[in-house]
């Protein structure tokens, strides 16, 4: 975890604090659970919940000092809790192992994780929203191979990146069902020792569903397909913020990270003024896909259950989930104050003298009765001049100067395969595919 | 694509004369629906059709021949059909790109992959069903970090390889809806030249739904998200292949990949029996895992479209598919006929002299009145003999003649503790959360 | 393997009829020091090499057919030219484990891949070399997060790609001597039937080193080395191509991949020429990096070998070497015949009206006299105004013109300030750091 | 950074504290090259260096409150020099750009890394010399597939780690050159306002050579071959600690971790003594090799430069080399203490009655004039009788008693054929290649 790349509420869910609180949720859940079988007094249940409601703090430093000794977690921090509530404690964590409670409690963690980042993805949502409808008529040039193609709308680019998060939505949403489970099976996940119906009880409490079979721990391809969604969606934050980084570019500039007033792009170049957040994010992308593999890499534990997984899992949990929670916020920033400039994506989209209309003057000379290699000819040896000329001269110029073009299209024909809106007429239909309205 | 990792069908797919029929059936109905608005004649189409019906052999060499000249594929294909239908054909992709037809075939291709490895698992999980069953009460024990922890059936052991491979299941059916859309929309996505109707239509008969915005090329997060799947599959596969090789090791020898009488283990070693079939499956899975990040990296393409996923997919479209399809189908005929042996998990369960019986002693001395200290101390002295013993000595002889334990506990009551029935009163249980019945 | 992406020297690397010469020599060679050693009779290695003689063609078909049968490549080959040379070849093998020539075949076809590889680089510094000189004193604008910097020559561009892919050349004889060993030490790596002269025999004859201490196989860290280091010779390629692909762009326009007259971009815009080779390239360098991930994972086999790493093995011997032969091949046409628009690298280091000198006259003003602070806000102000002009302004003009500026500045100092030249003052001493010359 | 996964001085090398002094040092060191140079007043640096033998104490919180207002690590850190040493610390970082600083500092402390990780790999090497000489001649049984093969000793198991982790040394001693460069070269590296002899000045001081080419930053080709080289050696360290678990297993213990006396394997379980630590070093290799790609994608930077890297490398740097110089030590502890059981080895050894040494008998039936077809059926059928008795029958016997069998060798030559020594007359040898005496 890297505290400028991290924000509070993400961080505060890998805190011990945080992890201690859900271990003592799970462990009285369970309390209450067996209780109800009669397995326990309910004298324990009462003792334990009632020095809880006394929102006692949370002795860290304590729980530490006995794991020093007795260099278990765990037990550090059940004899802790024994410590304040009393003898009726010792009831805690019977027939339970110490995975039941570990790895119910990383679901846990990784449920709320993937809560705060779906909040992330709405509000990144609603601002790709709005702006996509504030632009949706802006025109701009559109880019294959970083050539310029044919008209787009700036708004058309905003829709795309809010059509790709709502998927990025959707998979999140399953994937958080991946982890939210539940397993409280014992040693090797035969239910040997505890019942099955406290496993129901305490997955009832913590908003999560019953792991179906358990060998210890949860099985690993369900974190698995969690962190190959995380590195799914920064990759699409990667693909937004190259965007961005495209359109600041010094001869580009058709859109801007807001600069403050006060700002330094560069304490020795005063003119400067770089992308670095969208540079940070594609940077940040990385480091979240990196954690893919080592996850893939964790499901191929052995046999009922060995602990390579568990390093991987103290770095990767929080590191991917806080990493992408900034990013993702970050990138919201981004999109929420762009500083868009609509008169250089105009001056852009028209500098190379009307080039990106080619298409439609060849069709048009082909619809007038050219085969399409004479129509090819005709439009290219006036393309090129244009293109030669670095658009000092105008494609409509040419072409009305062009007896063989003028041969086959009147000058109004001409002019009207120039016309930008043209291009434009189905954005309503694609804004509908997408807002739904 | 390694011929001796492929198998017929799913490279059928990736085959040109796949992929030619496929761009013929899009460019087809895309003129259909285009002559049903009138934009081209009716005779077009029945043209096209018409000789389609004649069931005409694709002649590649042809293909390529053509395309040896014009350097395009979409155009060598579209010059050998009119060579074929005639002038007719002239009007087959108009105002298409070639990405319309490109993408939507990809399309097409992976949802047909995908349909291939779906019932690559229905085959693979009716396999582990009917072993789950078969061995749903066949003793064996359960391992912990590659230690004896307690007992499990082998059963339990395939149940849950087949909740996971359940899971990967759903997992592949919303991938292949995430990568089956049909994008025919132009240059820049616009449908400028093209109305979204045709594109409405193709999607409809090719089995895909269309794209809600596309920008000349389907987004590529859709297919990052078929790979990643892919990838929790194969290491998914990795799991259980690893378990195969660990029961088939010389000291455990609890199962083994079936050998065919005259099979030759090693050349120099008669008694060689090796997992090569499991093996080989860990490392496929390594490959196809490999192939997750090129797709992750592809996602961020430059403004509309730029080509650099495209050598990517011609390596990872055929290889993660095939590789996972021969993989799938490996590992189901490896678990149909997996040679079991019960006796010698019986005589391994055993083997450390019920020393898996621990826990239980430990907490029955508890329930018996001992506190925890004396009662893990009366065990771990009796355990570490029998340890040491390497399971020459037994743990419940030794208890019985151990007068603190006797102190404690009954002759009848130590012997209760060492039934092996008590930890699979509830596979029931487990058995029907997993299969419903 | 990809056709497209394949060149046939690599190609033929890889190829049966390769591998069964290699596996021949091995084998021959082995023969020779067992008869030297005398465990085999002299007339045994006369008869194979007498027919080797002979120029034989290798049967493919037969052996193939012969494989069917006995499901063992290694057996298959031998059975083969048992045939040919008659009951001597019966000597062939003794001893020897099937690993022993499958390992040692393995060195030889990645040595001589890596030999490929090593003459790809050399091809591609001397065009790296020669364009680096043409262009020496070209002036361009250097660009930090794609915003115009400060002047730098594109031969320095170049020098930076030259002194890149020297390091590349550098790590990759090293990687080559990582893998270059032979291991011809029976079935667990401890000369129990065959002598240690016989490995250092064939590993001089076949131009290895020998292996000191391999287990049936050649430990898998060498080869991980060996693809770890294409995955960054992979990545510099992809730094190169980014910057074409970026000074292609159509508002930058610097310098176009080589577009041979007949050519057409597009089918339907006539005006698009697309850097489609270095696009291609970033591809390529995707599929690289992916393999080194199955590499790595190719090391921890379980004791003295298990077979994980063949099936990995056989993918990414051929594809890694292959593709990464094709792309540096493909990379140095590109820079071959890169055309390089001098006029418009000096209109764009021109267009933002002077800023790039920006720094410069902030380090007169201050060694005028000026305090930092001041100086800064001097230089800003003007060069706000040009940078809002979009560089119809002149920076020089408006300092000439700011009293403020005057008082601490003589004209001809600030004119001095906005020198080219002074930028490139270093450019010999970078190039003799670099060239030697 | 895990805190449990990290040891004080390799995080040292990562503190603000140690940065902020290798910040001072590059800046003062310039300082007096400059100074050389007539471009400050020597009073500068002696003020600069007055100051600094004062051994100030580094006031992070102040530098932290300086960069809250001016938004700049660099300025931040420079203002607070200038607060303690006074106006002469104004000639500080004149012409230099902040990457010049940074750069150069990242190169001091991943230099500084690789001296630690090199000192750890010489510690390891040392422990594993220890421990294969201890055991040169301990009898094992060498597995491949994890099925008995042939005789092996456990001291050339731990030669074989030794020759691996020597190669990762100079692997890694290849790496550290790599990255131990220096830049001082000005915004876009053309010296424009910094003379290249402080460039070389500051190399020297710092200990490193001087970069090349640099363009503002440090080529991260450089980077990406260093943090690929950490993947590779943490790979080894996953293929030793693989073999430590595989040793621990229930069946096979033949070695095990350190078990301190009062050590719990389990709470629940008192019999258990699980491989821990060595499951813990397969998931930290997961994470090291994680690192590799991000590093990979890294070092296609955009023009002179992008910042993306940045974000990467303040994850990577720290983590992959923390963890790294982690999980060397805890192997190393892990070698240096790992218990061996020559007599289970043994045992296990045997437990195949004779099994392993039936290759030496069907090449002395063959030697006998048998055909080779001849010698293995007489070779296998005596061998299944073995492998189905699961060892209670011995080859040795049962050949004995084979009249066949005996009618081609005495008894004294079949007992010959069982002689384990045979199988160590070349342990010397490999010894001596490997350790060189």
């Amino acid at each position: 975890m890297i505290p400028r790349y991290a924000r509070a509420q993400m961080t505060g869910i890998w805190e011990p604090e945080s992890r201690f609180r859900i271990w003592f949720e799970i462990e009285a859940h369970a309390l209450d659970a067996m209780a109800e079988l009669g397995v326990v007094p309910e004298s324990a249940t009462k003792a334990v919940w009632d020095w809880w409601a006394t929102n006692p703090a949370i002795d860290i430093a304590r729980i530490d000092e006995i794991e020093a000794v007795v260099k278990h977690d765990v037990i550090a921090f059940l004899t802790w809790v024994a410590e304040q509530v009393g003898p009726e404690a010792r009831f805690l964590h019977q027939g339970m192992t110490s995975s039941d409670m570990l790895d119910t409690c990383l679901a846990v963690q990784l449920t709320r994780a993937a809560d705060l980042l779906i909040a992330d993805l709405d509000e990144l949502l609603a601002v790709l929203k709005r702006r996509a409808y504030e632009h949706k008529f802006t025109p701009t040039i559109g880019r294959s191979h970083g050539i310029h193609a044919e008209p787009v709308t700036f708004g058309l680019k905003l829709a795309q990146a809010y059509a790709e998060f709502s998927r990025n939505r959707a998979r999140l949403i399953a994937a958080r069902a991946d982890i939210a489970t539940c397993a409280i099976s014992g040693a090797v996940g035969t239910f040997a020792n505890i019942d099955p119906s406290v496993e129901a009880h305490v997955a009832d409490k913590m908003g999560l569903s019953v792991e179906p079979v358990s060998t210890q721990v949860i099985p690993r391809d369900r974190h698995a397909m969690f962190f190959a969604t995380l590195g799914v969606i920064a990759s699409s934050i990667e693909r937004l913020a190259t965007e961005i980084r495209h359109l600041q570019r010094t001869e580009v500039l058709e859109a801007e990270e807001y600069f403050s007033p006060g700002q330094k792009g560069s304490s020795a170049m005063p003119h400067k003024r770089n992308p670095v957040l969208t540079e940070n994010l594609t940077g940040l992308a990385r480091m979240v896909r990196g954690y893919v593999t080592p996850a893939l890499e964790n499901v191929a534990l052995w046999h009922e259950r060995d602990i390579s997984h568990s390093s991987v899992e103290r770095y990767i949990g929080p590191d991917a989930t806080i990493t992408l929670d900034f990013a993702l916020a970050r990138l919201t920033g981004v999109m929420d104050k762009l500083v868009v400039y609509p008169e250089r994506m105009r001056k852009n989209l028209d500098r190379m003298g009307g080039l990106v209309h080619s298409q439609r003057v060849l069709l048009a000379l082909t619809q007038a009765g050219a085969i399409r290699e004479d129509s090819y000819r005709l439009v290219q040896r006036n393309a090129m001049k244009v293109w030669e000329s670095d658009g000092r001269l105008s494609l409509l110029d040419l072409l009305k100067a062009d007896p063989e073009v003028t041969a086959l299209l009147s000058i109004h024909d001409i002019e009207e395969r120039f016309d930008l809106d043209y291009h434009y007429k189905h954005v309503d239909t694609i804004f509908a595919r997408i807002f739904g309205d």
